[in-house]
């Protein structure tokens, strides 16, 4: 696949470059796979910064992210953390699905998000103050409804939000183009296929699918697979193991791949009417 | 045990070969014993390239996965995980019942089954991008219907799904009889009360028995064990440790052995038709 | 107490050594103290194979079973533990009440029950298939109804599973003759007063008394005790701490005492008929 | 306080003596405070057996029992547990308060109380048989109901059951006497005080006074304590931190310590009748 | 503030001496702030014995108790934690709060609280007998009603209790006036508010201000604070954080204020009668 | 952003000095973001006492506040903790959102607030008396009203509580203006904003924007965006994931964002009336 980020509007770039400016920390919110990390990146060679990526988990530690002491011949010797490195380095740290983190982990990453700007290693007895062009991004998706792991509003206070979404029709339907080199006619079969199934996901509970799935099928497309085969195996296979709600997907999505053309039309008319 | 592969349909090597060359990662489903094993193994040779096994539990950490520090002749040296290790040789990593791992270890998985194809090392401080040949495949069972067990949907979508099923009667009976040397009729026998059982699975709360459990069978018989005894010690007895739940199987178990053969007339009519 | 074997039927000797030769893992299931383990020892000196023992319990790790990196000297040596042991050395591996092991130890175990036989040891980046004659028994009791503690079928499947339960009456009261050398007509007492307890076992909620308990109340009667005192003392105290259900209990066995001899004199008719 | 032990009848003397004997593990049940401890110490000077204690405790690991490796002038050495030293030694290994270990600690004991009377040190790779005198006793109080906290029957069927109480009136309040240098009648105004709580203990929901409650109690008038100050700090406010049942009991202890010498006189007529 | 302790009635320090002749353990219990520490202490002057003070909590392990191996120069070297420092010297060990304590690590407790007065230190396997005058003190406070905090029946009958209170009105005054040097008429005042306040305990859940709370606020309105600022910040601000709860207790509280005189003249009178 | 302190009144200032001269622990209270940790760096200059903060999470041990053994040199080292520092340097030590440590944590504190101002370093075996000057602050916003998470009362009786609340209108906007340099009519609007959903946060359940969020959308403006956008961005976009909610304070905040100048002129006349 390739690296390209494939703006939806144009309006989260400047504010991001607004937030690098100011200070700001920034905190992405939208659905899986609609191209969070892939902005981050992007916006990393814009402002000519290094990204620091960190995968958040349950398991991670403030250890992880700021650094632990580890022995080297007979010594015991602190090591930096991403955090630490990237903090050290003005980098653009980007805590990916930070809402998966333990939140005690994230009470490392108070003082870097107000006046303060500052990382304290209490363990390694080091105060870090961050330069100018160090900042911090984070993201997660708000559509997952867990109380366990629902972000403090106190946490999310402490960042600019960029709420994110899916690309319109027309723009998600050539980036599957560019990036897998199938005809466009079966890219947009595939784009109306997923806007069915994402319209149904109040109905049914289940993460609808993403850019980053049409894309996977469109890739599977190119190689040969027949475009149902494809769709069952990269679109609606994941959606859900119980087979009664499969069912009834299946059947949206054969009828919104027969009618996708259609549904550009009237969504997307271009180059005149269609009847 | 032989460790012989024998395809349903022939359409899952299809699509695995093109999920390799177009790099997409591999999620099998399908009952236990059904032959996901095999068939990685099986593509394995037919791709020709080493198959990396890791057994997922409850206690698999990520640095199971990818590595850890280890104290050798006073020093700390780092010591690469079965991931790293398939990462860096472009093996396949074929992680079995990926749903009984703890999801955090997974996280580990996000970078190399997006854009990135990369292995974060943080802890080593180091970064592996997956060379072409690299190939991650995963496998679980969807019957399992354990709230807290559930592989999140986000997690699905990096991969595409092959769902994969048991053999039909005759190609199981074949199984049957080229991994354990009995008759054929008797081989017809087990695989017709096997059916009965799984079509009952909906009803009744448990496993049904899959191939395996019909060759292990098969190998009592051959062994000299009664054909009862066989399928009593074998097939009903780990179904349920509930009696009155057995006995009904049991009543069910020994019309399929007795109408077996009936049974496979109807549904295979081999060699011209019969009453 | 003595070690000997005391065989309900002779047919699961005859179908343990058909999975022997088959190299199938068997599942030994039946109420505690039946002779599960006795009947492993059993099979180990007619096969010839040394049994290597391991009682499962919460705390048991998958390194307890196949070893850990121990320091000496300086650096640090791998040794294998009893599972990875009686791999190589073509054991029967026995791990008794399996069901008490936590899930994620039982993992390792997948990768020797079916056709591959092998056990990976990750952490030691070691394979080690088994010899021929290694052979893999385990055992629980089912009555247990706890959900947490209920092992999945998947994993009953991976095993023959040979039921056992308590000898009949006449054997039983031989084998409380032949361990302590108590009267025949007192062993007929005792095992009288547990088959009623046995078949009050559904109504109370409790652990029935085993052959072991039979013989550990013979032992005390040999050394002078009276036959109430050491029923109370080893048939009746451990049944509940509940002091309503004792008061129950205590007449039920102060009967079966008293008409134990009947009993038998109905169900086992021998030397001629009696009134 | 005197380590004396006073006997309630002589009969738990004679069946602990059998026990030994025939090497049957003993299990004693009781209130707390009845004795049971310095029980096993006076058995164990009867049958000049060193004693080795042990309290069972939410922490306790196999490995306080067994041993663990320790690190001694850079190498691993492993160090005996006090189990692994009775069982050496052929001590009487006393676990007190049994049922608070942890149920996956008692595993290890399972092998010692059947007929094969060893313990396996997995973690050392050793096999230590059990020599003649060796005995195992266990202790715990059925008084406590918690779900969580209850021996397994299995497990307690691996024990002869010896069931321990209050002495009576008379002997428990000679012991007080004799241990503690009070007059009679003030004893014999504890023991009934400790008799109607301990009856009402059914109403209310706390453990009862035991006699070394009472000895406690005895110590403190001995040195010039008011017998009611004395029954407060001792008997009295253990009871229960609800203030409201307190009351009640204050009152029924009142009443007690006022009526105490006629309960004596009607349950223990010594030296002729009382009005 | 002074360390002085100001006794209630005279009655706990003669029982705490009679306990301490007796070798009894004493458990004092009493409401937060009421001079439990003090008392200890001033005991511990009165007997010329030091005292080792253990703030017990949640994480308080039986080794941070008795002792621990510690690596020092490449050997293992066992060091003693407070409690066997404190047994070794003889002196007092006072456990603080010991309800906070994991009910696990006070089993170590038990051979030290009845006739053995031994401590085992299973790990460094010695043994540890208490010389005379060792006394082991406990304090917890009862009115919290925490049932996963309850202290165990058994537990608390190893103890002589002394219950402790708040002083009377007149001695409480003349405590907060040596202490903090305020007007006697204004400590009267918080005397009083402090009371109607500890009446409303049972309707309101909450703890109500105990004399070291009144002592502070002295110190506050000594500095110069106005003294409804001083109640407000330091008697009413830590009841609750429920905002209705206080506006009821600011009302109570501000009525006790002014009307303190007059309770005081009605249940204190000195110097004759009041109007 | 500026790091200036912003008083409210004036008043916190006194009581604070108050505190620190007669040596009370002070507790601050108040929402998230109100200036808190702003005002102990202020009174730190004032006192020309250094300050040591500790922001507190769940996973914060005692070890990480007193110190801990580290290896060096091949031997151990005691390092003394952040809260030991404080106490030997006689600094103002801030625990910041003390509520979110772990309640086992906060029993280190005891002994440093009462009469004894010492703190205990059992594991180092070392007491340290607090010199004149330190003081201990603590803060924790009591509008979470998690049951678990409740500082208990006892602990909050050690301190005088100061509550801190939101600055006026007039203050918050000159604040914003001051730290941003926005036009003032625009500072108001925002403030006009934040404070119609600080009151509608009892219906509706979130935390309420903060100064410092203001200052943040004021920066964003400043950088270009416009007012609705930073809005959204910073004040509505945290408060809730629920979209439902977030159309109600949508609305809310467009009528708050127009009105504000009016609302201002309500609330706060200045330099006449207005319409």
């Amino acid at each position: 696949m390739s690296t390209e980020y494939h703006s939806a509007t144009g309006n989260e770039i400047a504010l991001f470059e607004m937030a690098y400016r100011r200070r700001i920390p920034v905190m992405l919110t939208g659905p899986t796979g609609c191209g969070k990390t892939r902005f981050v990146e992007h916006m990393g060679r814009l402002l000519d910064r290094p990204v620091v990526t960190i995968s958040c988990h349950d398991d991670l530690t403030s250890s992880d992210l700021v650094g632990r002491f580890l022995v080297t011949g007979g010594d015991v010797v602190w090591h930096d953390g991403p955090l630490t490195r990237a903090v050290k380095d003005g980098a653009i740290c980007y805590l990916d699905e930070v809402v998966e983190a333990r939140h005690d982990s994230l009470a490392i990453l108070h003082s870097l998000t107000d006046h303060r700007r500052t990382l304290y290693l209490d363990r390694a007895d080091e105060v870090v103050p961050a330069p100018g062009p160090f900042m911090l991004v984070c993201s997660y998706n708000p559509a997952y409804r867990s109380s366990l792991k629902e972000l403090k509003p106190s946490f999310r206070q402490r960042f600019m939000t960029l709420a994110m979404d899916y690309l319109d029709a027309d723009r998600e339907a050539a980036v599957v183009v560019a990036e897998t080199g199938i005809e466009p006619p079966v890219a947009r079969q595939l784009v109306g296929c997923a806007r069915v199934i994402r319209e149904a996901d109040e109905v049914f509970h289940f993460e609808p699918p993403s850019t980053r799935v049409l894309v996977t099928t469109g890739h599977l497309i190119a190689a040969g697979a027949d475009i149902r085969d494809a769709a069952e195996a990269c679109i609606l296979a994941p959606l859900s193991s119980n087979g009664a709600i499969n069912e009834g997907l299946r059947e949206i999505a054969a009828a919104a791949l027969a009618t996708a053309e259609t549904a550009f039309a009237q969504s997307v008319p271009e180059g005149g009417p269609r009847p």
